[in-house]
């Protein structure tokens, strides 16, 4: 094999694995696997987000799928060459399906598969208009009584949601719903954004002053037009908020401002919703097909039930609502929480000359920005990455690749660098009485996100507060609330004129059971989370992201977003489930995820 | 030489030319050059557009500049190979200079500099924050009292102009304007823009109905922000419009709607304009450093003496001001001119059922759209070109590099092949009595826009419909205007309810004039054209586009605009032009234009 470079053994890997499952011999095909081996596929097999682990779940999955898909054309894709280091032969692939064409990304350890990943990238016949293939534009040749782009889109604005029903709606036009309606958009999906602020943008627009993004540029990139090379590293909200309000007028999207959808009924009988909304003031009926919530994972915000919240006589609200430091000064403010939105708004009201006290409760995973983007995302999602090749698409995809059962053995050591780089930070703040995690299992901040959603500050200068003890530290549970004061289990009794809940956010089926019902939000679940079994994310293993991005036990009930990264990657997939539907064309979904948890 | 390639052979000469070059040897870098050679220096060496031709304008260019430019450290540009085709080595080039970095395109015939493009692309300490070094946009650390992004955009907006004065004032807020606008706010040169409609786009928007962009995407990129994949080949003016209101937006521009320059005069004393505004019914004073006319080159509308224009009974425009076939049911529409716009404007009145009448009062040059972009525009700027691995800089610097006085030649051929493919075409239009050219010398359309800027029709469909006899076709001089009709040399009469005037566009000078005054109108001069001694561009030879983008013969005054592609690509230079001045470097001009031309 010696004579045989990287790429013509990948081909010939695929070559086998493509006849025999073109032959229908899925026994051969699973014997390709190793033992441990993990096959995550994207719609394009399943059509579901689906990971299987091990030859019997491979196995089942082809039983079930292989007839149907009817893959074909496995190939080391166009234009690229496999790799090899450390005994894993990895190679880019492209592959067909009966309905699609799709590509991805396998791994072979001793010329068996260790990790596949396979994604649906367009639907034969359905495919964007892009490119080669993007509209003309203007109307050549004679077209007596032709109506302009701006006429067609004035009678579309008119007439969607009116004389004619959109085939999608979603709820919520933050970066998820925008995502995913631009996506539909160019896929010819007639889909209404319900955004309750006035402008897109406003969810942005509406935090704390201070507030900028954590993720940087690279990792945050809107589908189809990417921020520009002189876009800052962490982009300040108003500024994302400014790129959100451009890129919906720019894409064209139906985005209904001033609108909040008051209930929402599934019609068995003709397979349809019922969503009444309240348009600026009057109440519209949309009769949509599929129903997206894009509510934001920080979206319902949460406040425990503490004992006397009712007594305290100062102002408290949620860290959602919390406008800024202006106006607090001379007063002392107290922070439930110590995650990311604590940090933010405990410096912020420093800044500003606020006496402020955060209350931990619980140990947080702090790691410092710089650190975090060089060690953790540098060789994915930075400058040096696009200097060497790299692509927000390919960058995506070797992100989607990491199996979820063991992607915290990747990040493991990454993190070990990072405590390592940080020591003496590290020591300062527990020094302060800060209390520090590493997740639990020392796999550090992605994997809390992917779990659990929160528990984490990505430092960029609130812990040196903390250090300088310019940021005072109470530790403890909240015991209850008296008038002026914070009482903690441990005695301690912090004055206070003002409270800000920095206790985080709840799942979104929240929302169905506001806007459908109960019976809907508990037939479909918990949102979020990977059932880790680590704290917040209880058990069983589900393999991929509770009801994210893929079918769910309601039918035409979807949810979009999580973060910048996975807005603009998973709309893709979610995008194209619903065009297959819109189009009639066989999704036989397989594995479809069971519910565990109601919340 | 055979074993050498022709990177190295490429690499070779230029350390000939370069050693030459930094020891003084003027002789010896001239005798470089062939006969028969064309210099085109972008702002590096003579801080002017300048075309040199010839040995002893190259010597006569060095001896005045060489000294100060101190150019080094000439290399075929990094990550390149040069090519060799027909005799020719071509290579994309790097250099230095004494305040700058440029690059560039070099074409070597038998060892000798044929063309030689010199661009200056940044200046040194003074270097775009891009990729590597893109701000950072959060304030990590500690910053007491440090204000958002959102607070200095608001505190910009309310102080620049008034408490502070801009460093540059353009005047005209259209594409020309705002990519200019892009280029200082990235080089940090305080600027506003001047755009006397409601919003950004509105110079678009404004324009007949059916309009929309005749150049193709790919030529019509913004700096810093393309046009995504999806975005039509040929845009309809409003979706122009929106883009351009948002880009406005995002990329953080100065930019004051409803706002009219109503005087301007240059302080020789204080070195710096006074120009009153009208800004929304107020009267602003500002007192920039450099004033820039970025008014358009389809701005200052021309209309005839026609004898009895005010004797007509009917409504008559400029097609400027024409709002498209809406409302002109049931009468004669005469539209006089046989260009673009009137071609736009007789398809849209056919299209809308009206009874339309072009008056040809000469020839013409019509191409059509899918030849023009295939034969004309398809290596350079297209989806294959892009395939081929062009980019937008690399196509805008080949076009760049091809010398003006011979670039009739290159387009010559390109035209015959456009005609033949196209002979029946044109053999039909010519049956029904259009009167068709190809340019003065047959080098079609680019060089007519290049020369004067018009002339010429990109068919979408206009030419069938008068093949067709659907749109009527008159031809010859008007010589009178009754009440109800034209009057033509020819002795015809052709009876008129309304009139459109697509009668053209007068030089950018125009607007000096009524700003400033006639004087300085004067002295600046006619503003486009090359001085090909062809119709509507009078002798003598320019060697670059009068006026346009380089110092004029008034200090501080400048004129920016063109179509999309040097709106974008020229504003590279004019902004370092800028710059350089604010920053107080050295920026001897060689060369300045003498001015032959009032207009």
């Amino acid at each position: 094999m010696l004579d045989k470079t990287p790429t013509t053994r990948a081909q010939a890997l695929l070559d086998t694995f493509g006849a025999a499952l073109e032959a229908g011999r899925i026994d051969d095909a699973v014997n390709l696997f190793a033992e441990e081996c993990y096959w995550r596929d994207l719609v394009a097999f399943t059509w579901n987000l689906k990971t299987v682990e091990g030859r019997d779940q491979v196995r089942d999955m082809l039983q079930a799928q292989l007839a149907a898909a009817r893959p074909s054309n496995w190939r080391v894709a166009t234009g690229e060459e496999a790799t090899e280091a450390d005994g894993v032969l990895e190679s880019w692939i492209s592959f067909e399906t009966a309905t699609g064409r799709g590509y991805g990304l396998v791994r072979f350890k001793n010329g068996l598969i260790w990790t596949l990943l396979t994604a649906l990238g367009e639907l034969k016949g359905h495919e964007e208009k892009t490119g080669f293939t993007r509209p003309l534009g203007a109307k050549h040749g004679q077209n007596l009584g032709a109506k302009t782009w701006k006429e067609e889109r004035e009678d579309e604005e008119r007439t969607l949601g009116y004389e004619k029903q959109p085939y999608t709606v979603i709820i919520g036009g933050g970066q998820g719903g925008i995502a995913l309606g631009a996506r539909l958009r160019q896929l010819g999906v007639p889909t209404i954004i319900l955004e309750k602020n006035d402008r897109p943008g406003d969810s942005w627009r509406k935090r704390y002053k201070s507030l900028c993004l954590h993720d940087p540029v690279w990792y945050d990139h809107l589908p189809y037009i990417d921020f520009p090379k002189n876009w800052p590293v962490f982009a300040p909200k108003d500024k994302i908020g400014d790129w959100l309000e451009f890129y919906t007028k720019v894409m064209e999207l139906n985005y209904w401002t001033r609108s909040t959808a008051k209930s929402a009924t599934w019609d068995e009988a003709a397979k349809e919703w019922t969503i009444v909304v309240d348009r600026d003031g009057e109440d519209v009926v949309l009769r949509p097909k599929q129903l997206v919530f894009a509510t934001g994972m920080s979206g319902k915000a949460n406040i425990p039930d503490f004992k006397g919240r009712d007594r305290f006589e100062g102002e408290q609200h949620h860290s959602s609502q919390h406008p800024g430091p202006d106006g607090y000064k001379g007063k002392k403010v107290v922070v439930v929480g110590s995650n990311n939105s604590a940090h933010d708004i405990c410096a912020a009201l420093h800044e500003a000359g606020v006496d402020v006290t955060m209350i931990q409760r619980s140990t947080t995973h702090i790691v410092r920005s710089d650190t975090l983007m060089d060690i953790g995302l540098g060789s994915l999602y930075s400058e040096q990455a696009l200097a060497n090749g790299m692509t927000t698409a390919k960058a995506d995809l070797i992100f989607a690749s990491l199996p979820y059962r063991i992607m915290h053995t990747f990040q493991i050591p990454l993190y070990e660098k990072m405590r390592e780089r940080d020591a003496e930070f590290y020591a300062a703040l527990e020094k302060a009485g800060f209390q520090l995690d590493w997740g639990a299992d020392g796999s550090g901040l992605f994997m809390k996100y992917l779990r659990r959603g929160s528990g984490y500050y990505i430092d960029i200068g609130a812990s040196q507060l903390i250090i300088d003890g310019k940021v005072k530290l109470a530790a403890g549970q909240v015991e209850e609330i008296t008038e002026n004061a914070i009482k903690l289990s441990n005695g301690a009794e912090i004055p206070a004129d003002v409270i800000v809940y920095a206790t985080g956010y709840g799942s979104m089926n929240g929302w169905v059971a506001d806007l459908i019902d109960q019976e809907t939000a508990d037939t479909v679940g918990k949102v979020w989370g990977l059932g880790s079994d680590t704290p917040k994310d209880p058990g069983p293993w589900e393999g991929e992201q509770r009801n994210m991005w893929k079918p769910t036990q309601q039918e035409a009930l979807w949810f979009h977003g999580g973060n910048l990264h996975q807005s603009r990657h998973y709309s893709q997939y979610l995008s194209l489930q619903l065009k297959a539907r819109m189009e009639g064309l066989p999704t036989p979904v397989y594995g479809l995820q069971a519910v565990h948890h109601r919340k």
